[in-house]
């Protein structure tokens, strides 16, 4: 056995290629053999293969561009100025040009833009032994896969899914119709890929067909596809629900002035909304300065609300988009959080009492009002984490219902929402019981 | 074509069963006929199918563990308690059962629990019609894929890998040591579930051998497995991020004590851990009393720390999972970071002396030291959003380095980190630059 070439030592391969600098990314990819280069290429995304290739001079490019699937070459061609494209397509043959210019022509997050139009298909009145010469024959093209075969009436339209297995294990003489499988699995060509992937998740299927709405077969969507899909969503999430844009680029290869701009947005949004709190603060200064003691316990009882908010609204984003809750399941998910804030506030509340109780007994911090400023705590944590518990929960589903991101109720916007409150909430509290001793 | 069973219908119909009580869903699973309980069976997850197991007659077990792949059966009993698993182990036949056990050894979240054992291995001097013909008389017996056939030698040494493609383009009396694709992608029995996600997305292949340290086939890993596997490991991610232990089922799934649970622990830590801006107050008390107003700006000042931080660790976060960044690039991130927190820290504390100054053009809030004032506010911003940006990228590498998920430096968690030194470095701007003033 000759050195192996594990996934480690190619995955580093790729990771100092990814740190070397555009001109020497493209002078390296061209000192390669050219079987090297060839198994790199293939290896690489579509924004690194539009580099390379757009980096070689016209005479080479096509050689390049047309190494690739048709679906594949349409991310290619997707990830290159507009003014590119033309050539680009003009460098394909006949067949691979109107295929990938009907590929263009989808979003590229739906299941018309993620899938390989070419594939197999056979008729239901063939003879096992006939389909299997008949896939042999048609391997010699260029499609990505052979181990799902699509019987099609002479319409296109899908009658039934065979696997290599599913041949292999009939009689030489059975009509594929008799082995094949009925009602398959399939998705439509406008399904968003977060939908595909959830499909993909629940059947555990290597391939789905995609059909159009008189179910005539229009390509295939591949699992291998779906891996970076669901990679990508979860970022794009993750990132949004840390209260950013999302990059759309690894981390250390974006700009410096991109980084800032994905990230100043929000943040600014978030600034301005939380100055309301310094209004709100406002509101109460004749409390504050009454009472100083109560600043003392600000940040610990919003924050603490902030907390219980996070929580709530990234279990309701993740949960959502899994599938697991429907946007007509927001009471179901009201009713439980309000369940769940109320223990939760009610935790955090004996701890912040016991808190007041203990330091008072160990430094009589306090003074005589103790029991009233331990209680103005309790009640309003249980209220604030309540609130935020609430708020958090909820705020998504409003999204969802209002047309954006559900995952854009994220971390810190919850917090901020939730802190203007939570001074009123506070300061409510301790106008209520504090009246007539320390306010 | 009959009515089609599209996705829509088949997701509906197990979203309905998953909302049923447990007892609905043992009576509606009986109440289907052998074909449907079978195609329904097959799709339900390993929890599931290991309660439907267990809820079954022992006399009619043995069917439905019986009917499952090696690997599927080991995740299946593996959901059971230890009580229940020998008894389950022994309705297997004899390999199947050896197979199973191995597989229980391996933790649940590694190669060595993900493989099926089964696979097609050929010998290298096959001619390539012996080879479809052996594969055609495997697939009568079970095993999950024949897209990748094994090429191995007499001791199970893996020399590589064909495609059933590959065999198809090849001319019938060629060796298949000659068509094979040698130096295969592999992965090692103990490599963890989120690293293989990671050469999957890489490789875009369908399966992976898994081989010991010497070279020799043990099993396959299908990338149908690993889109659950990606989505598992973001669902972790999120809710970590979020400030919540991992929920492990869905949503709605959950009891509500156990989801209190899985809730209150950090919610506790963060409340307690927060608990230190009281004393930290306290040790300005004087300040506050003698400049109510410094009170004010104290949210706003300290959740723009929080927010940065939050933005920083999560995109850090994330870039670790997807191996965008190594530990070794902990300099690179804080350098990007510093900058990134200091142009975030201007932009804020511009906008933020503005609302000093409109605030004083307009209604004379602020007084005669209203610049200073804005100084204060201004500093502090800068100070705060520049240390909550280099604490929030730093701590997910020191939870690496010390063991622990760096997904555990949830927005909440440095947020209220961030929020203690805020308070600090706040008055601290405030003492110098109001020393006299004010103060």
């Amino acid at each position: 056995m000759e050195k192996t070439f594990t996934p480690k030592t190619r995955a580093e391969l790729r990771d100092l290629w990814s740190e070397l600098s555009p001109e020497d990314q493209i002078s390296s990819f061209k000192s390669l053999s050219a079987l090297e280069a060839g198994k790199f290429f293939a290896e690489l995304d579509a924004r690194d293969q539009a580099k390379i290739i757009l980096s070689l001079p016209l005479s080479e490019r096509q050689l390049w561009i047309r190494v690739l699937n048709p679906d594949d070459a349409a991310d290619v061609i997707q990830e290159t100025d507009e003014s590119e494209r033309q050539a680009l397509l003009d460098m394909l043959d006949q067949v691979t040009r109107n295929e990938v210019s009907a590929l263009l022509a989808y979003a590229e997050d739906v299941a018309g833009g993620l899938m390989n139009p070419r594939y197999v298909a056979i008729r239901p009145d063939m003879s096992v032994d006939e389909a299997i010469s008949y896939i042999r024959l048609r391997a010699r093209e260029q499609f990505e896969n052979v181990y799902y075969i699509y019987v099609v009436d002479s319409e296109q339209r899908l009658l039934g899914v065979a696997s290599m297995r599913d041949l292999f294990q009939a009689a030489s003489d059975q009509k594929v119709q008799d082995v094949m499988r009925t009602q398959p699995v399939t998705i439509s060509e406008l399904m968003d890929q977060e939908e595909i992937s959830l499909v993909f998740a629940a059947n555990n299927l290597l391939a789905l067909p995609v059909v159009d709405q008189d179910g005539h077969m229009k390509g295939v969507v591949t699992v291998d596809d779906i891996v970076d899909v669901v990679e990508e969503e979860a970022t794009e999430d993750i990132q949004k629900i840390g209260g950013t844009e999302a990059l759309e680029a690894p981390y250390l290869q974006i700009s410096l002035s991109g980084m800032i701009r994905k990230r100043a947005g929000w943040l600014t949004v978030l600034f301005i909304g939380e100055m309301l709190t310094a209004s709100t603060m406002q509101f109460f200064e004749n409390e504050i300065a009454k009472a100083v003691i109560l600043a003392l316990f600000l940040p610990l009882i919003i924050s603490s609300g902030g907390n219980a908010g996070s929580q709530a609204s990234t279990l309701v984003i993740r949960a959502m988009a899994l599938g697991e809750v429907k946007p007509r399941d927001w009471w179901r998910v009201t009713g439980r959080e309000f369940l769940v804030g109320l223990a939760l506030g009610g935790i955090l509340a004996a701890i912040g009492l016991l808190r007041v109780l203990v330091w008072q007994a160990a430094f009589k911090t306090y003074g005589q009002y103790f029991v009233l400023i331990g209680a103005t705590v309790a009640c309003s944590v249980v209220g604030v984490v309540l609130w935020g518990t609430l708020v958090g929960s909820f705020l998504p589903f409003v999204l969802k219902k209002a047309g954006f991101d559900p995952a854009s109720a994220s971390a810190p916007f919850v917090a901020t929402l939730v802190d203007v409150t939570g001074i009123v909430i506070y300061f409510t509290v301790a106008s209520a019981l504090l009246r007539g001793t320390l306010l």
